[in-house]
């Protein structure tokens, strides 16, 4: 047998069905909030990545050549895409822009428990404006689809770059020595944080401050703990969030999101339920567009985890309705099987979901598979009922059965 | 600026939109006929691809080692991942087993008109019965789903695979030379095909019979040209699919469709309106599953070309509706912005798609981009309107304005 690509996986028709509710959820939701949908292709040019993410990213991603000799990557995420298709076509295009995309990403590393290979992620990006209230507008619609969806237990931290950022600049540190500090106060690498503080000359007075104010998470009321511009921002983005009524918001500022390109505020979703792989959104704002030829645009975006999102949801019980048909049409005997696909061909043309035995089996099998499929009901089509006119309608939960004219056989079962 | 890879797309929202209306149509419909949806991934090992069409196939398709060694490949069809899905996972299901798929393919090649190296499939598969009402049952959808879309011009052409291999092998050609005539009949290229069955040996008359049954397209009456199997299998075949009404149904025996695995029946369908380029899907007969280490299973599937079906469509004229939003929210003055925000929230929350001015536009920029937007209302929030609990709504088709008591707007909006 040909096995599947390692750390890829198939989706059976239950599963599909589910992750499609998802899906049109997320997205209906995204459109309530007036984000448009756009698509970018699977694969990119390998630099677009290595621009966003530096060139190491291309350990972790598909990289390869194609045909011609081009550097060419699976995307691993979404954003640099969008934001390039931003640059080349959109960026003329009435302010703020707010675009949604969902689809496969791709990482190569070692596939273990919820993480994959092949990976979905939806996304949205609010284009054009620096201001709390497009934060507040991109971290209401991440939180409204975990509303409209289900999840009943997730929290949303939000922090700010800049407090750090300016924490470590006014305690003299450089720009080259900061990145690596906040990736590691961003992993909660306390340890290493602190060694490479002190190399970098910070006192430990200093150094202790910055590491508290990384475990500063709480509601509003604790950035009376920091000040300037990164204060006036947040409280800007939770008045509009207040609007929304979510309850379960809080100031972390320990979220500092490894990336360069963030430029003021971040955000992270958890879903409690998931242990400690339990991240399910994140983002903030960022400028990515100079890098990929563009001019400096400001934008806020989020990236959610939809395969994670959905593991969660089934962890808080979500069922599914189960699957099944609206009629199964059973032809008993030779001369009935072709009345039997012209109403199958009329209730499927009346929007009925409609299947039909094909196997030319027995009456109690058919009825034995159209239990396996789930049928609502049957409708038995006999060399009798048809000279009568009619046809025996079958109920499948009460086993209740009827004779119904022909021709008011869609009337009946559309009622 | 990062272009994106040659022979890909961007879709933008009014493009989306229409793909996502058309997809949902298609998928509608398949589950109309007790089709349910699969997924699989978007590369595979490139075994599968070889394995169905044979070593060659590595030249025209997107094929590569990843970071293991591994021989992966962008799959450039979605059959043979179907099926090897179901050898691995689904061959106790219930039979028959019918699955529909949606997604991107990909293919190698130089980037022609409505030819991409990216592109969309929708296709369907019915496994495990290679009865005449299976196949007709697997037809009707593809054609059900043109009728649904919308598509005014297109034509079904049912061949039979049948009908040419066993002239061929009672003409006395063996199973290595039949391949490539079958080949060379399929592309109508008949000098090339009259020199191959020569030196196989066939007489004159032996190959101009054969050159007719290619040319042979009609109504089922044309069957009578042929006796055996095959002519008994299409006869069932259009008995079932009369059921449908369908108009627009011919026997073509010289749909031949290129590869060995096709077992019986073979059609195409066609879109005129798309000039050289016309065919919009095809299907048959098939087994592949003891290729990919399973037991011999008789199926019949088809594969619809997203794309081109899309294009046929606008061709005749398809017009998407105007996308549009149903509010825009429009704060007059800092003080109305919290308030503005919360309407915003509350619309959103019941269901309609609300827009907000994140700008701090003056009122006649923010009428302006209600209108770039299209919103068909927009409620003004300013502080007189505040202070009697109220709010302006204009209706921006007819331009008139009422005020709205502010806890009736979400009813009013909704009637």
């Amino acid at each position: 047998m040909i096995q599947r690509p390692r750390g890829t996986r198939d989706f059976g028709p239950d599963e599909m069905e589910k992750r499609r509710r998802l899906e049109a959820t997320m997205r209906h939701e995204a459109a309530l909030f007036g984000f448009r949908e756009i698509s970018t292709p699977i694969f990119e040019h390998t630099e677009l990545f290595t621009l966003r993410s530096g060139p190491n990213v291309v350990e972790e991603i598909y990289a390869f050549q194609d045909k011609g000799g081009r550097e060419i990557s699976l995307r691993p995420e979404l954003t640099a895409p969008a934001m390039r298709f931003f640059v080349n076509e959109m960026s003329n295009s009435a302010r703020p822009l707010k675009m949604f995309y969902f689809g496969q990403c791709f990482r190569y590393e070692r596939p273990q428990s919820g993480r994959f290979r092949e990976f979905f992620q939806f996304g949205a990006e609010l284009i054009g404006n620096p201001g709390p209230e497009s934060d507040a507008e991109v971290i209401a619609l991440a939180a409204s689809i975990m509303r409209r969806i289900g999840l009943k237990q997730y929290t949303i931290r939000i922090g700010h770059i800049g407090v750090l950022r300016s924490m470590l600049a006014e305690a003299g540190v450089g720009s080259e020595a900061a990145p690596l500090i906040l990736q590691k106060l961003d992993k909660k690498e306390y340890d290493e944080a602190r060694q490479r503080m002190q190399e970098a000359g910070m006192d430990d007075a200093k150094i202790e401050s910055v590491v508290d104010i990384t475990n500063t998470v709480g509601p509003v009321e604790v950035l009376d703990k920091v000040s300037g511009e990164a204060r006036e921002h947040l409280m800007g983005v939770f008045n509009v969030l207040q609007a929304y009524g979510f309850d379960n918001i809080q100031v972390d500022l320990g979220v500092v999101r490894g990336l360069d390109y963030y430029t003021g505020m971040v955000f992270e979703m958890d879903a409690p339920v998931l242990g400690a792989e339990k991240q399910i959104c994140g983002g903030g704002s960022y400028s990515l567009t100079e890098l990929f030829g563009g001019e400096k645009t400001f934008s806020t975006g989020f990236g959610i985890g939809f395969d994670r999102t959905l593991l969660a949801l089934e962890k808080e019980g979500l069922e599914a309705p189960p699957h099944g048909v609206d009629v199964y049409v059973l032809p008993v005997g030779e001369p009935a099987r072709a009345e039997a696909h012209r109403i199958a061909a009329e209730l499927r043309q009346a929007g009925l979901s409609t299947d039909i035995d094909l196997m030319g089996r027995s009456l109690s099998k058919s009825m034995k598979h159209a239990n396996t499929i789930n049928a609502r009901r049957t409708v038995i089509v006999g060399e009798k009922e048809m000279s009568q006119g009619a046809v025996a309608l079958r109920d499948m939960i009460t086993g209740e059965q009827t004779m119904v004219k022909r021709d008011e056989l869609v009337a009946t079962l559309k009622k």
